[in-house]
């Protein structure tokens, strides 16, 4: 339960929010849930002993997102004077963060039968699909 | 509605978390949820036209929590081969800057009637006794 | 003086390096360069006192810039199975966001007299530039 | 090269800097290299095939500490309305993420020979000792 809705109800140009308004708060939502998945992702296959040079590639790939995720969500926290060039490079970035990550999630998920990857790709999946709704609100 | 709870779950090391394990996930989600509120609000200050002046100090403090707070997460999420030590430092000095800014969001939602300063205040009051009960697990 | 260069000579696929070897070090180079100047201009803008309100856009745009030029650094610091549509994607919105904030700093350099947004507008620049170069040399 | 000393001789509050003016300077310039360092040689580290399962708590603690040292830069960098018991706090965290990192580095640096925890242990004693410097004269 976190505070963004309540956040950007009181924010004095909330009448103003860029795009979609659900399609912002979801998008703000499922990236920093997804930057929180990639982090512990990363970590639970630094800790499968053996395993790990087989998850060099899940390892690097989940840090690269765990960092595109969380600057994307802070730049759509911000709502006073947004400049709408920049916020869709870096919706454009995370989503093809989210989507090369989330394919490598989902093999190691299927094939070492990873739950940690299964439930990071679940994050990357939602990530991925509400950063590209947004784009699609913004363009309209 | 976050994944960390499953991610922590399918952790290979879960059965060797830091700390109580339900203060562990408090604390986790306390300072992601801080993070956000901290950089919303001090976006929202800077949203007040004429009134910025007088916010400079919150947004400041703000721009400072939102890095700690975020990084304090970060650590926390990441259970192989965790140092408490290091753990500790960084635990405590998120309690120190969720303390101090909480005062100045409170003075501006008293003095000011600034909502976004008022929920800002709640995040930051919640984080910090998060971090502070996670200290005390840790101790015991 | 950093420790970048040394840090890739002794990594274990430095005969591998992303794109051309030197455009890579300056594009590091200079996004944490970049990073630093916007977390100080945006703070040395709100220390001016009245003039604040003038210097809403610029602030905000300080802080996403800092934020993703801090990013796009440490993805392109990650040597090890790096993904170049992630990388480029990055890149494109780093370009984008230096580009953008640049402009913003250019203006209060020349109208307002600020010193420390024309330094910055310089650290923009180059960074712009350093993306734009490495972009260019990943394509080849 | 970068541009921090510039920035901050044209901060608008450049007469009032926390602490000893070079003894900053140092700090924040330590703490943004060795951020970089840490991410590279945790990168590195990664890339180092059969030997990463021994290389795991390197990795981890490169982690903590470039999150960690990228944040203390960006607290001191801002030179408005400075809050001394959170820089304080946040710069102890700092030395001793530095102190544990680094010693974990030195011993691979010397018992497996890696190049690249060589030169990081030397960023991290570096930051180590610069954020003590600034705490003592902080304290004087």
């Amino acid at each position: 339960m976190t505070h963004i809705s309540q956040m950007l109800d009181s924010h004095p140009r909330s009448t103003n929010l860029t795009g979609d308004r659900q399609a912002l708060l979801d998008c703000i939502d499922a990236c920093f849930d997804c930057a929180q998945s990639c982090t512990s992702c990363a970590d639970a296959c630094l800790g499968e002993q053996e395993h790990v040079p087989h998850l060099v590639r899940c390892i690097r790939l989940n840090l690269d997102c765990a960092d595109i995720c969380e600057v994307t969500g802070r730049v759509l926290l911000r709502q006073t004077e947004t400049d709408v060039t920049v916020l869709r490079a870096q919706l454009e970035a995370c989503a093809a963060a989210c989507r090369a990550c989330g394919d490598e999630c989902q093999r190691h998920a299927e094939g070492m039968g990873m739950e940690h990857c299964r439930v990071c790709a679940e994050s990357y999946r939602r990530c991925a699909e509400a950063c590209e709704k947004l784009l699609a609100s913004l363009a309209a």
